[in-house]
């Protein structure tokens, strides 16, 4: 499994993505602006990655700080903080990491400092633990879903490397292979900005999965020659209703899916799960820049100032969906609102295959 | 409109769409080894231009000739044959420039060599013409099936580039933009070669057509809200019961539209039709070079060695299609066998708007 981020001797080893999958360099960050540095970056990108990464990089932050007391510690910490939130404002897990962090300090006040710092350590740790283990617990649930000699689909980039570990919609292709299953993977490239031909292909190949690069044109034609058995995608949010907003080309992926009878399957931790929100239709989608579309690392391929459309995400209605993935189990759209609950007996609720 | 290629003052003016959409540059061709080096190094391309191409490469060469009698000409004539042929050997359309030529050389067998040499070049020029009123008529017959105020989905290039003039699935805009009709075009990029994104975008901007271009995972997200009219596509070839062999990412677009009711017309000049074929399951798909998918632009942008599936093609079943768009009219796909008989009275049988 590719290592996305580590703790190792008192520095933050990350991978710098952005230089995938030419070369393939661990950043050693030995203190917290380097870490703010690698997020704003997109050396590292992915929403459970960048919140471990910010955790990682406030502890790292508070082993340089000199402080008498628990006040003067939280005090200093405030610059870190602040550092790190603004390097991508809108990343909901760096905000969730801030938070989990202030409360776990409050919670530890009387501690002393040199406790409070290797705690601050372990803590990021369990960040990064747990992520990995409900990456685990996803793929255990999915690969049920997988047989031996599936032929899987999957788009963009919910691997090991936008993770801590094992990825979303690759754990369960991780752990169908740890069953010993014969699997091999379809990588959608993932235009525009290809993290399917540069990610997802690359960390498959690193983990022994056999796996082949298409255009994003070119899944329609397989599943019609009966080449592609399921598909398996992340999700950036769904809604209550089973509704999942992905990167686009996902809803295409989901129509052609239906269209051929094959399975599409969403791996989604409950994180990603917005329980307050009702509808796809609420999600707001980001339009980026035009230039992404116009130019392919950096080479203009298409008319100087032509008027382009790039909407970052899709929004594939929950009909389309055979069934969610989550460390819970694996679910039916319209039982995900149970996990809302805590009263429901979810054996009864899972979907077995 | 663009022109793609021309006689002017005994040369050959050829548009080099390599440089496109970067610099647009008319080649001189002063004799017809540099005609052949145009077609094979794709300065032109597109079915029906390189027949064109191939017809005034023949014309240029024949010029240069100096022969006692017919029977001498023909001979000095067989390398400039030859050459030609030799540029791309798969391509129907010079063999079928030659096969023309060669029949009209043994028409005119009495007239004089200088005589010969002049009817070689208006016979070139008339290939042309034929190509630019075949387009027109595709044109006015599909012009019908759009709407003042229509957004028009494209793949590919079918346009005025890829011919004489006009293009095939581009005809029904311009003659809709003369019948004084606003419309909007959506271009998708068309990986892996861009042809959406280099050519008939920029082709667009040229003819005064609005044109916004998208990624090809894009087209989906819009037709769910409701942007997309109607697409109009091109066909590299159609078998006798309506399936449409185009580009790669044709078929994904024909799913599409069928799954939010939107009309999916093709512009098939009667020569890409192919009456001798059943069905699309007999036409040979050419896979192509992997690096196509592994680079852009010659710019890597996958892991060394990846596997790749490249398809140049993909076939749509004929139930997809609202509407065949020919020279003749427009037709349902199991109408388009009528068209080989010649004692059917088109009239009755044409689809009507």
């Amino acid at each position: 499994m590719v290592k996305t981020i580590e703790w190792k001797d008192n520095r933050v080893l990350m991978l710098d993505q952005s230089r995938l999958p030419h070369e393939v360099i661990y950043v050693e960050c030995t203190d917290y602006h380097k870490v703010a540095e690698g997020i704003r970056k997109l050396w590292i990108r992915g929403a459970p990655a960048i919140g471990i990464a910010a955790a990682m990089g406030i502890a790292l932050g508070a082993q340089e700080i000199i402080a008498g007391n628990f006040d003067e510690l939280v005090e200093e910490m405030q610059p870190i903080f602040n550092t790190l939130l603004g390097t991508r404002p809108t990343a909901v897990n760096i905000h969730w990491a801030v938070v989990r962090i202030k409360k776990f300090l409050q919670e530890n006040n009387r501690e002393s400092i040199d406790r409070l710092k290797q705690m601050l350590i372990d803590e990021s740790n369990r960040i990064l633990e747990e992520d990995i283990a409900v990456n685990k617990a996803i793929g255990e649930w999915g690969a049920q879903f997988i047989r031996d000699g599936d032929t899987i689909l999957t788009h963009c980039n919910a691997g090991s490397l936008a993770t801590g570990g094992y990825g979303t919609a690759t754990a369960p292709m991780l752990v169908a292979k740890e069953q010993g299953k014969s699997i091999h993977v379809i990588a959608d490239e993932t235009r525009p900005v290809l993290q399917g031909a540069r990610l997802t292909s690359w960390e498959l190949m690193q983990s022994g999965i056999p796996v082949t690069l298409i255009t994003d044109n070119t899944a329609g034609a397989l599943m019609k020659r009966g080449l592609i058995d399921l598909a398996i995608v992340g999700t950036d949010r769904t809604t209550r209703n089973g509704d999942v907003a992905n990167k686009i080309g996902t809803y295409t992926v989901a129509v052609l899916c239906r269209e051929h009878g094959i399975p599409f399957y969403v791996a989604a931790p409950l994180s990603s799960i917005d329980f307050d929100m009702a509808s796809g239709d609420l999600i707001p989608i980001e339009e980026r820049s035009a230039d992404e579309v116009r130019t392919v690392n950096g080479h203009q391929v298409a008319p100087e100032g032509v008027n382009v459309i790039n909407l970052a995400f899709d929004v594939t209605p929950a009909k389309f969906v055979s069934a969610f993935f989550t460390e819970k189990g694996a679910f039916k759209p319209r039982d995900l609102k149970k996990l809302m609950r805590e009263d429901i007996d979810l054996d009864s609720t899972r979907l077995q295959h």
